[in-house]
């Protein structure tokens, strides 16, 4: 099926965080609709599977206004100018969960939802972990919440980790855990 | 870490789909901060992971506004009005995919960006399909896509396949799928 064409397009709002444009379309069967998304804002995110030398992951539990609760989830934030992906990985786990990576590894990039969205997050295996604190721009101390890699079909199914592309992260990066946990019991110098 | 008070709400702005609000809130430090959020509409959303007499999973392939491009992913709508989360799903793979479903069953509720958003969107397993075409509001036909469950790992892995929802929904049924494919092979009435 073709791309439909873009006739138009409209800025119906922009705030500090937001942008909301319209777009008017004709399909490729002469169908002409309006859609309206949130675009590409230039920035995209990183994602975090940390695991420590305990076979641990580090999960946050931290604010979540879209729902006014406090939420577990993985360390995430924005991509900075001139920033590569790995080394925003590696800071956004400084800063939320107060542990620096010497190894990290991009796994995949995802959408959240491309009907309406242009925002992507790319997720980031993070090993050799170690104990780093950096001071980002979280209102208030994010709590660590460290879960045995053991565990995880618990965490994927629990009603307390709910956010579709944590459990993306975690489910796309099973095949480097289960390298790890062959691993596990025999001395390395590896975190 | 208690909640943060919520000081005040201020709806920014308001379009056919998107609603942004704005929230003062002050964290329990005495931190004081404006977040905006997309805040929960009402509707939820239904996500289907359909599963055919043949072992395929039902894919489709649709225009996603987000990033004006064809991408693959699973059949997904809104909840209406006083419809029941099963009957979502089941109308929903009608008008996208084609087929109705005499089983279907509740999986997980997923979160997209629960940090700006207020939408969730429930997982629902779909099987004892036949052959049922509603007419959605879709603007054209959308692409059916039947993809073999055996070949599961290539397409979470895909970079044609990148919804986190998606490989959500696909990962939390994979005990489901197992179930399938150990049955394969032996005769059943079940589709």
């Amino acid at each position: 099926m073709p791309l439909p064409e873009i006739i138009a397009t409209e800025t119906l709002a922009t705030t500090r965080f937001f942008k909301i444009e319209a777009l008017d379309l004709r399909f490729s069967n002469g169908v002409e609709r309006r859609y309206e998304r949130l675009p590409a804002g230039g920035a995209e995110g990183v994602i975090v599977v940390a695991v420590n030398a305990q076979n641990e992951l580090l999960l946050i539990r931290e604010y979540a206004a879209g729902f006014h609760e406090m939420q577990l989830t993985l360390p995430k934030g924005l991509v900075e100018a001139e920033e590569s992906l790995e080394a925003a990985a590696s800071r956004e786990l400084a800063e939320e969960a107060g542990f620096g990576a010497k190894r990290t590894e991009l796994v995949k990039r995802l959408t959240l939802a491309p009907g309406h969205m242009g925002f992507a997050i790319n997720v980031v295996f993070a090993t050799d972990l170690y104990a780093h604190q950096l001071q980002g721009d979280e209102p208030e101390p994010i709590e660590l919440v460290p879960w045995p890699l053991q565990r995880l079909d618990e965490l994927l199914h629990s009603d307390e980790f709910c956010e579709a592309r944590a459990i993306a992260a975690l489910s796309l990066c099973r095949p480097l855990f289960s390298q790890r946990l062959k691993g596990a019991g025999k001395p390395t110098k590896r975190g």
